[in-house]
């Protein structure tokens, strides 16, 4: 006995007018009550995952996809604490976005308000089902969750000790409700309400969210791939490069805020670009070098024989997502050089540059049109956590609505509230 | 010989990233010259202009279409100072939007950049192509214009203006395009270049929005109806209510947030509603009154046989938007009744209480769900002027991205800036 989508939706715009009025308190005590039930829960939840991992080692899964999968005490008791950090962020409901009193008296002001209903569609974790219920729910909103197949005991679980959390709290259950049923023809439906879903955030591979924006009759909030470029300019001191290189593409390859290429000055390549890829062959990296580097890698002292190797790169590796311990490399011309190719090849994800001149790191962050431009650090800092959002239910490479990592604000919206005493406009 | 719609989008994101850096001064100085090639070339203008409304009436269009259409020497300089308007108003690229420092010292910026390229799509009125240019142009966008048939010959003419003044400035031309055919065919191709167009804005009938909506894979911000209330709560003075419920209703019947419904509490009725609809009446509105009001103004001394007509309200007047001198009554138990209509009938544009109980214009501030809510003021005042934004694009209903007037601010979106001195994430 399934609920169809339409009333799935119906219910969660109830919901999410019942409680757009709640107060911070009263949103904190169900994000307790809900990594309370987490914790109290473990057995139950622990079994509805094993069923889960069992039948994806049945179908063959990859083991990454298993691993993305699994959840275990410790992993668990990590999704309730995340749960009790979104608790703890501020509150931007009720939020001043702008306030002016016109010249006939009228006081303006803008402030935030609940977005509504959110569709989250997503694939294998099972923790996004807590963290952006937990996210939705502390902005104001309702949300319906539609998670992969492979999840879905799980999911469900999760999404009970979420009910009950709802209900104990005097909250309507409807506030977050978990599609039972992950065929593609109960997701496109949820994705045509346009009447009463406001916005689906898709997260997943390309292919996922291409899906979603070709079906969506619903704005969704895109993010299709992290092709992350970091541009070296002359006179930047070897070292520190070759760390920051070495943190944005070794630290965890497969994140889509991991370099995918890296340009160098051609000024500044004989004397930082064998450290840089020493470095990167010594972690392991492969690097996929264009011929210009290559010769010069030849002619300097970079040590054979390491962990990494180093190929020429094909006109293919420039614009890919490696999300693997591959780097695109090659030596531009100029800052202009290295603008233009960021241009043709970037994902508008995250670009860097690294730079002692003032005058470049100014024209990086005007020209290049990407969600977060980063002078002299890392592209890794690109994230929700990072820049100070404390948690993210997403990151949008999009331009609408919210770009970049996606924290509590980026689930509101805004309502102008007018205040006079009487005026007519005549 | 006229360019394909793909060819027109590339070309629109083309000259989107070559004039999304121009300073301030440069826009303004387009702007500028698009207001004085209007007036030297008024001549060549009305008279593509007589050509449509020639055509308009020889295909018998209503006369209000035909005078939405016609323009004269006073509608063109009107124009012509709205974008001189236009460029008088602050330029919001480059705002920061919020700016923090980090423990670890990364300085984290949020800083308005313009949203790219826009696809306008609206019917009869040739004004919204110089505004709207002007709008994105001032905002450091690209546009696509799709206007109706009718006044094909009047929108190429401006866009003809507005391309000479873009070369004489030294601007790439593209960044104002006109589709040359208005065919459904071309908007829908417009409306699917996902990859190209940042948002479309239709600005027209529920039906244009609607198949806009229904046919786009790009964003759309929407506008369906402005079905309005205004509830008179006890307490409020009656010549007061009266004078702000004339003006909500009377002034401009057809524009979107004109009121369409009158609810007034019980307890403020007896002494309130005789005056308000003596008023309305003497104005010449059509009062679509439920039972309890009809009942109550019998009884009172409402003079008869004035110029408007007072007669007994259908279901189907809750919830209409008229467009018209007509209006809606209801007499409601209290607040919370009027919420509770608000919330069933209105549509999410604009919503207004009198009251003198702050208690009560608190909880309507806070639980009507609307673009704008008013309090102790007409609802003509939910307008881009009027609100402060100087000029406005549209009015946005929907919730996403934007919501309310739409001006300058609107355009944009957003890029996060992270300056560093070598930081890693590790």
């Amino acid at each position: 006995m399934t609920k169809d989508v339409h009333q799935i939706c119906l219910d969660a715009r109830a919901a999410a007018r019942a409680i757009a009025t709640r107060t911070t308190g009263e949103k904190n005590a169900v994000l307790a009550r809900i990594a309370e039930g987490l914790e109290k829960n473990a057995p139950q939840i622990l079994a509805a995952n094993e069923k889960d991992v069992a039948r994806a080692k049945e179908k063959g899964l990859a083991a990454a996809m298993i691993d993305r999968l699994a959840l275990d005490t410790k992993r668990l008791a990590g999704v309730a604490a995340a749960v009790r950090e979104i608790a703890a962020l501020p509150d931007p409901v009720g939020d001043i976005v702008s306030k002016e009193t016109r010249p006939n008296g009228l006081v303006v002001t803008r402030v935030r308000v609940p977005l509504g209903v959110i569709a989250m569609i997503y694939e294998s974790r099972p923790n996004v089902t807590a963290d952006a219920s937990a996210l939705a729910l502390k902005a104001g909103n309702a949300i319906v969750l539609r998670g992969g197949s492979e999840a879905l005991a799980s999911n469900l679980a999760l999404g009970a000790v979420i009910r009950d959390a709802l209900v104990a709290s005097r909250f309507p259950e409807n506030a977050v409700q978990i599609l039972e049923t992950t065929d593609r023809e109960a997701m496109v439906a949820l994705l045509r309400e346009s009447e009463l879903v406001d916005l689906a955030i898709p997260r997943g591979g390309e292919a996922l969210i291409r899906f979603v924006t070709e079906n969506a009759r619903v704005p969704v909030v895109q993010h299709y791939r992290g092709v992350c470029h970091l541009y070296v300019d002359a006179g930047f001191a070897a070292e520190e490069a070759a760390r920051i290189v070495v943190d944005s593409k070794l630290a965890r390859p497969s994140a889509c805020n991991a370099l995918e290429c890296l340009l160098v000055s051609r000024a500044a390549a004989p004397s930082v670009l064998p450290a840089i890829v020493t470095a990167l062959l010594a972690g392991g990296a492969e690097l996929r070098a264009d011929e210009e580097s290559r010769t010069l890698l030849e002619k300097s002292a970079v040590p054979r024989g390491q962990h990494g190797k180093l190929v020429a790169a094909a006109q293919g590796d420039f614009g890919q997502e490696f999300l693997a311990p591959i780097l695109a490399v090659k030596i531009v011309n100029d800052l202009d050089e290295a603008l233009a190719h960021v241009a043709r090849y970037g994902s508008g994800h995250t670009e860097a540059i690294l730079t002692p001149n003032a005058a470049h790191a100014a024209r990086f962050r005007a020209e290049v049109d990407a969600a977060c431009v980063v002078v002299n650090a890392s592209t890794r800092f690109h994230d929700g956590g990072e820049l100070g959002l404390g948690a993210e239910i997403g990151i949008a490479t999009s331009r609408l609505h919210w770009r970049g990592p996606m924290g509590l604000e980026s689930l509101t919206t805004m309502k102008w509230v007018v205040d006079g005493e009487g005026q007519v406009r005549g």
